[in-house]
């Protein structure tokens, strides 16, 4: 009986411990690059195909690549605003779909690489425009915008390959202001805001609310999309978290030192409680502490530093561009991302060639398997 | 004496073949790149020589290369005006003899390719000279830009080389861009007119007149010599036919199609009437459409798209550049045909390598003998 | 008593020439690179090394690389105004300290090649802040700009190394613009003056003074290390001789035509009073007629036109960064002599590899060499 009792003790926690490693398991296929999820799609219907790529072009913009992370972007987007989230599904179709015409790599297309500038083109135009919601004709410029994007990422990675830098979201800056100067400020069919400098309206005469700067954190995360409720923020860092914690720890971290270097330079208040002065460094720090380069307190560092220099150097070009009354949208953080990309000496060894970046935490992983594999391969060399 | 006739009528009809023929041959000689005449030109006096290679300088400004259609062109400038014929004679002469001086390779020098770059200097600065047409102290800025234009063409083709790319007109875009902003509106020794922006003057008050805006059609391809007049402008174009009617046919579409841009944004009704909304469209669409690409049905859409591109750009960089007085001149053509050639994806197999580009139809012809050769080639390989 | 006198004679004769030998010998180890002082340095303590790598630094600035050159440098910016004395050497030790920790290649850190940029921000820094001298708050920016140029450097470097390219003083032209700007005119912190463009101030009311002008070309070469008086730009221009007196005589040269230049232009005459007219010139000069070329007479024409040029450019590009307050910095001059680098034709043969630079005269020695040893090897392989 108690040998029995015993047994059956044993195959209940094993039944229990085989449960709970499955649905571990289950979460885990959820999380980071979701490669097997490519392989299952691979002979459905082409709409299907298309809907995970452009899903995978959504987290693309928050340097994560995961379809279900994209469900729950989406679903923010469409949270804080259906007519943004309406633009946002738009340009990420017509940018991929673009691309797919124009022919240009499967395996690109595939893995979202012609849907993240178009989406933020599209973003950007909503945002910018005073016609307000709901204006149709808005949808002509998105598509056309969107489009071109491709053309663009096509050509600078040719330009920026012979460094292994990828084109990132120079597409996106490239078209937006662009299209910014194109329509001007009175266009009588496609009129915009003019953005607003952080720094030129003088000393800021309210006193600073350390609530709302706490605010301004999290919402750093949002303002990649351009979102600024903080409920689709946290949705936005929900959805990272699942791709990558490590990431999602740098993007806050990142948005804080953005806000760190906001206050020091006296920035307005609205900057600071808005999130814009932090999704530069959020960027900035993302790219170093959790894609490009292996993890390590070394690397950590230089994350930080990035992510100051992607702060400093945003309120600097937004100073510049805003004399003539247009937004530094990310420019800071993709010429500080590519400038760390470019470092030689020491740091330079931990450096992932852009062929080969996943979730950071495989990164790690591959790293780990990779020096033991060389170490393997020299005493094999040795003998 | 039926017999005889018989022979006699055949002999007439044979030497009117014959005669036809030739002067079928003759002007066929006359059209594409005419390399034979180089070999008739290589033991010429050297003031002989330079004078064709300042000939073709002249129509490498419109993507030509031939000659008699330089003639054509340099007739077309004195007409509209003879000291901007003046300017634009000196100005190709001055920068292809400093090439000469300075040791660049000859053949390019031969090509015409160091000429086009100081006409367009020169006769930009006659365009945006204040002090009024034979003011003659103007000759000195005119000879040291056009001859400046030598090192940055060496130098920029050095750089654009990585990625076999032309230096263009980059140049003459850059030279005239520090020329304006050395000299300042209020110079004492050369005076300039601001530039307008085309979108900065409010809505427009007049009712557009469509037989004006269709005389900037033709007026776009003469404005990518600076010249407003109608006569000379089809002067300019029947030159780019005796080339090649395809590169004159883009020509065209790409002015319609800069118009049509220009009417989407509202730009000011004067850019539409004088061609200026135009001749970055033209430029766009025939780099794509007649030159750096094999002809197919693929590459003429793609070709509109570029002239699309580039009006659009054009319209954004005038209006960006104009809020310092500055023109946009043909940045915009120049940097979308670089984007162009940078393409990547299947149509990047339609690229013609930069030192194999001829006329269009020549193009054709040994892209069709090119493909016969390869077939040859693998089947030789597959025995 | 004769025989023995005469070899007295000979005797005292043989002590002064060895005597006058070795005097010139212990000049001669003095000037030019000091190659072997590093070798002597090798086994010191960190901070003598240091030291040393800090005064190669200061002397990179102006083109040369000579730590007793540096001293005198050093000595006449603690002349000129202590404080900016303190801001320059805080600036060299603060980058070159952050390329030792950050972990860059430990020749490029021993030859200063990571100070001179640090100290250029700094000294910039100093000179736009109107706070005032012994500002403490100042070292802040200070160090932290020092440092940032570290990055930059080792990122173009990895840029312009494709073409053979230095960094040279990209980093410090970027960082101070992003600096000028991100504090903005009427920052709390760190406040500063706008830049007064040279040409907008319409004509010039007072008589020129020729003496001025005169003074102004021995002041474009301290205005290199933005000092603006005399006495310390004569002891700086003496360090240059010391280093190599060609390199002195193109500094000067340029500098005077630079001055022409600006005269041409009509520019402000404060702007030729005070050497900045000057500097960009002087420095366009040196680099082709006294650094990255083989010393001649076609070298020296080239070196007169990048003078030039550079003036010219530099005249431009304050006029357009004047529209928004910056300054032009030294951007001219590294843009025309980037381009002077990239050349092709017969002046390229004269080209010295980046790696190979060394003092003037060295080059022209070694070239000599080198050429000897070419005969040689075309001599042997004939053979």
């Amino acid at each position: 009986m108690w040998m029995e009792t015993k047994t059956e003790v044993e195959e209940v926690s094993r039944t229990r411990a085989s449960f709970s490693r499955r649905v571990l398991n289950s979460v885990l296929l959820c999380t980071g690059d979701m490669e097997h999820f490519d392989k299952y799609m691979q002979d459905k219907w082409f709409v299907l195909q298309l809907a995970v790529w452009g899903l995978r072009g959504v987290t693309r913009v928050i340097l994560a690549n995961n379809p279900l992370s994209g469900t729950l972007i989406l679903a923010a987007l469409y949270w804080a605003s259906p007519w943004q989230g309406l633009l946002g599904t738009l340009g990420v179709l017509a940018s991929t779909l673009t691309a797919v015409i124009v022919g240009q790599d499967s395996a690109e297309v595939a893995g979202g690489l012609h849907g993240f500038n178009g989406m933020l083109v599209s973003l950007l135009m909503g945002v910018f425009s005073s016609a307000g919601d709901w204006y149709w004709w808005l949808l002509l410029p998105v598509c056309l915008g969107s489009a071109t994007c491709v053309f663009l990422f096509s050509g600078l990675s040719t330009l920026l390959g012979h460094w292994d830098l990828p084109a990132a979201v120079f597409p996106f800056n490239i078209i937006i202001i662009l299209y910014l100067l194109c329509t001007g400020e009175n266009n009588p069919y496609f009129p915009h805001h003019p953005a607003t400098p952080p720094g030129m309206l003088g000393p800021n005469v309210t006193e600073l609310n350390a609530v709302q700067v706490m605010h301004g954190i999290p919402l750093g995360v949002g303002q990649i999309f351009a979102c600024g409720a903080l409920g689709p923020s946290l949705l936005i860092l929900g959805a990272v978290v699942l791709y990558s914690p490590l990431l999602a720890i740098h993007a806050l971290l990142g948005s804080a030192v953005g806000t760190l270097a906001g206050l020091s330079m006296a920035v307005r208040h609205v900057s600071l409680y808005s999130g814009l002065s932090g999704f530069n460094g959020a960027l900035g720090c993302m790219v170093v502490g959790g894609l490009f380069f292996t993890f390590s307190w070394r690397i950590h560092l230089l994350a930080i530093a990035s992510a100051f220099l992607s702060a400093y150097a945003d309120i600097a070009l937004s100073n510049l561009l805003g004399t003539v009354g247009l937004p530094a949208c990310s420019w800071a953080a993709t010429l500080i991302a590519t400038l760390m990309l470019l470092l030689t000496g020491s740091l330079a060894a931990y450096r992932i060639p852009i062929g080969q970046v996943m979730a950071p935490e495989r990164n790690l992983r591959s790293q780990g398997q990779w020096e033991a594999g060389n170490t393997e391969d020299r005493e094999s060399t040795d003998v």
